[in-house]
């Protein structure tokens, strides 16, 4: 080796490589998919000669019921098939091919969030409520998995932590809110497909929401941690775990609120805790703040999972009505309570709001368009977070 | 409502629904893939009855160059396509399908790697070194993301740091692993492919590896943050970025020591800094030591790209033997060079052992098996960590 400057050529794993170049060129030209215009229609691309049918389906099509809307993809004299939709409204979508019959994802978009056991293709038209769900150019807080001990649970468990910007510069102490994710989720799910750090970032940078710690626990009793990230190893997700709501989860919930009293500088007050959640993370939340009725001064039920029930026997679902009186009688600052018109749940939440207006029992409601889906929780998380800690 | 129990049954995004019920259902039975058997064959299924021809792609069967080996999988008449391997050795691998000729991922496997911009399917064969690349029952030490101002570079980037278990309740200083990756990867890299968390649990506890702070920048100067994360959006991953060797990381590269050293509990000492790297990061290990070549005890060049250059003017390149001199006039405690017997950079990093052989400069030299590919990158980390701040 001479006396020369010593420079790099690097090669990618031999798995990557081929894939580059069979997938990632066409007639010499790179394929980007999806395309966004700057007139928001988007341009979706796959280079598949031997393909019979392609179908795009994405969640801005009109879906029939659980069934998506779905569009036949248009194949060229090239074996480059493509399909263009109108403009798009600003918002964080989702989307999948049906390649011959077996739904897949974009060769060409790395982008993908994982709902339960389906990785989905993401994309992002810009504007409006979307720009919160945009990483920009303002200070970003820290994400942090890490673990804790849970005595009520006797398991050690993994947990995602976002700390706000200036969090590890300052001395200051910070308030709390618990982020609870629905069936299905995990510690993962609000900071994948809930853009936590991104929503929160933007907010706190627009001076709308008070820095704040959030907390997001995984809520489902038989996990240790999200699939992947436990010592059950890698396995099919399933869509419900076993013992997500047979009390146990609630009655340990102090375990996760001392862990983080002990580990991060907080505000150790019901004044500053905040607990909510979507769903099945909103049926935990319902629980605990009226289980432990004089913690929580914020109560946030996102599309809650309000279902009469049968046969449970722990002693957090036992004297619904005179837990709940109780926390009303201790005060709080704000019970929120949103769902979507066209929620499976709507009519459960709404008589659940009929029963706490015959107890007398303060609360606000938000009433949205849609149904059970991540657009909704991202609004809610949105909108109710502004309203914390003031 | 009655005064009855409340309870919850919740589901899931419209888009993810339909696939649970088309995909993972076939007769009636749900579809597992990859399926590992005891004796450690692997069966692959997925349900694609107007599919024409599907071909299983690992990195496990025989590669030819860059192009990897491949088996077609077999229909059945109801258009499940299958295929068994021979037993695989324990190692985490990677696989792709091609459905008609496109590349794509397993339907039926959420778990995924992305190496710069492909997802690719991984499974875990357990047993020998394998089983560092697990989950295990063991402490598990904290991963975050944040974000760091870098003056020499006048931005605000991120980076993901690794502190071992106990870091958090404990007040010791710990010693830091500055990790750096490869062409095409990112702040994620080590993280996601390189198996940092787990391998660095693993031998802790087992009391191989002194606990440490292991932290992974972003190595390409042109990139705020991994693709997705930064104020770039998402957008197509290149396999090489710009400025990621013209000298500019290497220069503002105390930005990070002193991030790092201002922010944790470190002993900011020579002899309790390591910096290795793979690739374009082993690269960037060998300038950075010489550039500062009082500042690294411990050094790792993992396969690196060691190439003769042309022009590049940044003083960082300039007189590399005077400085090589004085890094070793300056002593350090170990200087690890490992390569693989096929690396396609195999013969340049013999051309540099014997330029350090003729300037009497110490070094280990360990020859692996194999070439350019992760798996010879985490087996290297397992065997270089256990030498470091003994």
């Amino acid at each position: 080796m001479k006396k020369q400057l010593i420079i790099a050529l690097v090669f990618v794993s031999w798995l990557t490589f081929p894939s580059l170049a069979q997938q990632a060129l066409f007639g010499g030209t790179e394929i980007v998919s999806p395309e966004i215009h700057e007139n928001h229609t988007v341009t979706f691309n796959v280079n598949a000669p031997e393909a019979e049918e392609i179908e795009l389906s994405g969640d801005w099509m009109p879906a029939e019921g659980w069934v998506p809307g779905s569009v036949n993809m248009v194949k060229d004299d090239k074996g480059l098939w493509s399909h263009t939709t109108d403009v798009l409204a600003p918002e964080l979508y989702g989307y999948a091919y049906l390649i011959d019959g077996v739904r897949t994802n974009d060769p060409n978009n790395v982008f993908v969030s994982r709902d339960i056991s389906t990785n989905t293709n993401i994309l992002l038209i810009p504007g409006g409520q979307a720009d919160l769900y945009k990483v920009n150019d303002v200070p970003h807080g820290s994400v942090t998995r890490r673990w804790y001990g849970s005595p009520g649970l006797d398991m050690t468990r993994r947990i995602t932590i976002y700390t706000p910007p200036g969090y590890e510069s300052d001395r200051s102490s910070y308030p709390v809110l618990y982020l609870l994710h629905g069936a299905g989720g995990d510690e993962e799910a609000w900071i994948e497909l809930g853009r936590v750090s991104q929503i929160m970032d933007n907010l706190i940078a627009q001076g709308k929401v008070e820095p704040m710690i959030v907390v997001m626990p995984n809520g489902n009793v038989s996990q240790q941690a999200a699939p992947g990230e436990g010592i059950r190893g890698y396995y099919k997700p399933q869509f419900m775990e076993q013992r997500t709501m047979d009390g146990s989860y609630e009655g340990a919930f102090m375990d996760i609120v001392n862990f983080v009293e002990d580990s991060y500088r907080v505000k150790s007050k019901k004044s500053h805790r905040a607990v909510a959640g979507l769903s099945m993370g909103g049926f935990h939340s319902l629980h605990i703040s009226r289980y432990y009725p004089n913690t929580f001064d914020y109560v946030g039920l996102f599309s809650a999972a309000i279902l009469p029930n049968q046969n449970v026997s722990s002693e957090v679902y036992q004297d619904i009505d005179g837990t709940l009186l109780t926390q009303m009688e201790n005060g709080y600052e704000l019970y929120w309570i949103g769902i979507g018109k066209t929620d499976f749940l709507f009519n459960n939440v709404k008589l659940y709001t009929e029963k706490l207006d015959g107890m007398g029992m303060p609360y606000t409601y938000r009433e949205s368009d849609g149904g059970h889906i991540w657009k909704n929780w991202r609004v809610y998380l949105s909108e109710f977070t502004p309203l914390l800690f003031k």
